[in-house]
């Protein structure tokens, strides 16, 4: 055993350094890195239009080590920063991390940390080309990561009057995943195996954008902070309201089989689900549907009331749902 | 007085939001941000090389509110982030911030906070871009900066034996300055209060980094540990040794008059000087030093002993130091 504090971060960064070049011994990304891992600053070469975007998980806030793996937090921060590039219609090239470490932390949740990263480095075909390390009271771990865009992303603010709305797939598994994970529930079915793997290891829907992009949706986001808390953000941007048909939101069957009362509301409200939500004409987006398993048309993009979001129910009455997403200030 | 907690995280990404793009009102960079701050990511622009770098900065460790101003800390976390992209010949284009934010924050303070990001952005001409906020039970502020870069960027690994070495400017100051202010010292000379300045205003030294580009030089690392601790990183990068003359190392005129029998000392292990370190043939290297105003020769590059540094005063006899540098998880 050897803290951070022990190896120092001298020492601690040729550490991590030797390991990401082992992982990616050319650190060329087809010949595109020229400067990785190991200076100040990264150097790659680029041509056309680029992404860049950041996110950040701290330690008793968004992670808590009884409930996932380091190697889990290092798979979840690289994943939702591939998610907000794919959000945007980009293909992710290459990321860097920043590190607030305790000085007590064992070298070996380091090591840990970063086969998380590596792994989702290999799974999205990307790059950790470098970062900043610095002592800290709490552990935090920050990603940003660069990607390849068209000139015309997707964006929060393109959802016109008229389109309809759509989710990539089913919701609410991650937050069903950390109840149990919370409660120390035995992950003994394979529903809560399935849960558990959602909040632990989720998806970033890179095949999802690459079907609407080609198929010219111009509005999508990535569901980070729950479809309650997330669709207003859509409909403001945009200007536009949205009604929300609750009976089509697609709910994950494991979460059905083991919260079968609260399944819808977590499914609303529950964050870290990684799907995209997407709005566009209804031709396009039942195209779209149809070519990704598991994804639903679940509303109507309306005119007036900017930033309005209306829950019914199938047959069309009209809900007052009082959920939230995920507000990481209060 | 509201709070962060008050406020919320999306009511305060949005009056973020809307003071960046007050600052920055077209969110253009000369036409290249074709989607700014506040969707999913950042998408620009770019032709060539780009370089990309992060920096981070902890309350308590790197910062105290009680020596620094929240603007002082903005504007520190994006001029070392500046430094970074100069110290590979690069110029700086675009930033993300990532916050960690304890929900008791106050408002006021992150309007302070963003004041000192945009009042460098406007210096060194950056667009802030985009970013990320979270809750956490300590304030941090990470800054990831991306610019343009040529192909042969400048390394710390470019060093060659028979080379000099020198630095842009004086060292120093910076600590200086955080003893004055942790001391509470009056700052009731000119000495003094150019001392706290260097601290709470690095200058990143785009400057000399345009100069040392373009007449050649190689190799090039940013200070921001201090000069004992970032020599052995360029010596171990480059697979040399280096002797440096103390006597030619440039001190602070401000920290001479302050701490004279310990001046120099503090300008070889103070930290957060962000001048630039750099190596190359005696010629150029000259030639540099004659174009940069406090710029010095401070020794040379030796074959053998990669990552050694010898220290010698000026009529040769070796001097043996014990100076370190800062070490961001001891």
């Amino acid at each position: 055993m050897t803290t951070v504090g022990e190896m120092g971060e001298t020492a601690l960064i040729e550490h991590i350094t030797d390991r990401v070049r082992r992982a990616s011994p050319l650190q060329t990304m087809g010949g595109r890195i020229i400067t990785g891992i190991g200076d100040d600053a990264a150097v790659w070469r680029v041509g056309g239009v680029q992404a860049a975007t950041t996110d950040t998980m701290v330690e008793g806030v968004h992670f808590r080590t009884s409930t996932v793996s380091w190697a889990d937090v290092g798979w979840k921060a690289w994943a939702s920063n591939v998610s907000d590039i794919a959000a945007m219609g980009g293909v992710p090239v290459a990321g860097l991390v920043t590190l607030g470490l305790p000085s007590s932390l064992d070298v070996s949740d380091i090591d840990a940390l970063y086969d998380g990263f590596l792994e989702a480095c290999s799974s999205y075909g990307t790059e950790l080309m470098g970062g900043d390390i610095v002592g800290a009271p709490i552990s935090f771990v920050t990603v940003a990561m660069t990607g390849v865009c068209s000139a015309t992303p997707l964006t929060r603010g393109a959802a016109r009057p008229g389109d309809v709305l759509a989710v990539s797939g089913p919701l609410g598994a991650s937050r069903g995943g950390l109840i149990l994970l919370e409660d120390g529930a035995p992950l003994d079915t394979p529903a809560r195996q399935a849960l558990a793997l959602a909040h632990r290891r989720p998806t970033a829907r890179t095949d999802a954008s690459a079907v609407i992009r080609r198929l010219g949706v111009r509005c999508a986001m990535d569901l980070s902070d729950g479809l309650a808390a997330d669709l207003p953000k859509l409909a403001r941007a945009s200007g536009v309201s949205l009604q929300v048909d609750t009976d089509q939101v697609p709910v994950a069957d494991a979460l059905r089989t083991e919260f079968r009362p609260e399944a819808l509301r977590l499914a609303l409200g529950g964050g870290e689900d990684y799907e995209l939500l997407f709005a566009g004409p209804s031709d396009i987006v039942a195209a779209a549907v149809s070519e990704i398993p598991g994804s639903s048309v679940i509303g109507d993009v309306m005119e007036g009331n900017a930033g309005r979001v209306a829950y019914v129910a199938g047959r069309g009455e009209r809900l007052s749902l009082n959920i939230e997403g995920w507000e990481h200030l209060r």
